[in-house]
């Protein structure tokens, strides 16, 4: 598929994307998910040609039972020399824990908003820095690198909008760290396509530094327009989660992260190369579902590629 | 809302959204909706701002059942002369209830593609457009203009891929009998953003003898992206349904039209003005919940408006 399709003008001919389904989504579930589904779950995404993920993370598997298996899930996927593997690191003892698994770089996580990371780390935004320079030390000369997320990107449940400029901020303050991966998360949902061309604007400078990628959940719908967005500045990597695992931490009914299949369907219509292939991601969809017992958001896991359809026999009585 | 919004480079300042929740989106639901559940779901939108309705289709009450109130649901309004009313119309005999109804425009519709327009409707697309004229001269006079949807404008269930000149064709074929304003219909969900860019492009031609818009299903994820390319191009008009009311023809799981209010959240954080108040879609897109007795689409009526969540005090217990 592809090549067929005509592109779309300053959209890059090829994209990245770091499935984060088996962490940032399988957080979200509430069913525990075991080590084995786990594997088989990662591995039908590799089969499908994805080759980054964000595997695990290592946190306290009191706070969160369903990493507990941080570690093993990694081992099962160390020896693949083509995979780049990344983990979700808090503190030090996480990122020991890390670096002693393998992971090939450890994404550190801070916030936007300073309400948000208060409530969610229990900590200042300096503080969380200062963390993260002595996680960097633990790191030099292991291979191990750094990634940094930053949350409530484009919005703060708590102060509302946030200020593109302490986006900016926090991205000096990573590559001061010697990051090199950057990622706007769209914790709760209020990316719009506008917020997302400001905030690649406002960060073009740091273009040669660290690669953006951008991450974003569906929760209001707009999740593919605001990728749509992403790509029209030439930003070549994103998150996603296939089938959509995942939800949004305060909205039940809502949806969580952007589906993987759906943003490859969107990229590769858009004549924007991923590598993955579209039936074998919506396979690994369909695992996804039956391994959490939900039916999941993904679009393209029910309908299909466009052309599917287009043997079917049954008609509806009026146009649509 | 809007005044703090940053502008996208090329979309237009103001949009104009045609509700067809009422028609295309109740035809399609399973459960008989009564006339005055019409009637009130319609004032609720009506309240909300949107002023252009798809009213009913006048359809055999045999065939669809659900319109069989086609009259009744249009006089109620017949007295809102800000409100500009429409109604689905197939043959001679819908067109003379339509006109006798009071409508403001009857929708007449063709398939791009030929096969499809001899299942949806028996007829070869040159016997559809001979039907047309007939309506045309019908109308004369009566001060009832005529609108032209272009179904399977996208792609078809039966050929697959539709010629952008097969649409071009059918599209001046409309201008020839005088509609002035014409839909471009994503019947089963296979529009995608670089097809509507090409489509919009090789319609440019029209413009000024016609008003183009746009109509899609977010049966594939890619609903508000394919918006998102038409308002690129400079498209000023779109097709919705209420809380994504209606479904995809061929896939039971599937979503059918792109759900209204998440469509005037993209607009109106896109710095387009629609003239809707997203609150009062919320509201209205509840009620069409109520109505129909299922779980709708929409997302924008779940998560609620982007700042809506400011004040929550709930955290999860790391990034996303």
């Amino acid at each position: 598929m592809g090549t067929l399709v005509p592109g779309i003008p300053g959209f890059p001919d090829r994209a990245v994307i770091t499935e984060v389904g088996p962490r940032d989504g399988l957080q979200s579930e509430p069913v525990f998910v075991s080590t084995p589904e786990k594997i088989a779950l990662i591995q039908s995404l590799l089969d499908a040609g994805l080759r980054h993920f964000e595997v695990t993370s290592f946190v306290s598997p009191r706070a969160v039972p369903q990493m507990r298996d941080a570690a093993e899930v990694l081992s099962a996927f160390r020896d693949r020399k083509d995979a780049h593997l990344t983990a979700l690191v808090p503190n030090m003892r996480g990122a020991e824990a890390a670096i002693e698994a393998g992971v090939d770089a450890m994404v550190l996580f801070a916030s936007a908003s300073e309400s948000h990371n208060l409530k969610n780390v229990n900590r200042s935004r300096a503080q969380s820095l200062r963390g993260f320079a002595d996680i960097a030390k633990l790191a030099e000369g292991t291979g191990v690198k750094l990634q940094g997320a930053i949350a409530t990107a484009f919005g703060c449940p708590f102060e509302g909008e946030v200020d593109v400029q302490a986006v900016v901020d926090l991205a000096c303050a990573y590559v001061d760290l010697g990051m090199d991966y950057i990622t706007l998360g769209d914790t709760t949902g209020m990316a719009t396509p506008a917020l997302v061309i400001q905030r690649v604007q406002a960060l073009r400078h740091l273009r040669g530094e660290a690669a953006l990628a951008l991450h974003f959940h569906n929760t209001r719908g707009v999740g593919l327009a605001c990728v749509y967005a992403g790509l029209s500045q030439g930003v070549t990597h994103y998150e996603s989660s296939i089938g959509g695992l995942g939800g949004c931490p305060f909205v039940p009914r809502a949806t969580g992260n952007v589906a993987t299949e759906d943003l490859v369907y969107l990229m590769e219509e858009s004549g924007v190369s991923t590598g993955a292939s579209l039936d074998l991601l919506i396979e690994a969809a369909k695992l996804a579902e039956r391994v959490v017992g939900r039916e999941l958001p993904g679009q393209v896991m029910k309908a299909g590629p466009r052309l599917a359809a287009a043997s079917m026999d049954s008609v509806r009585t009026a146009n649509g």
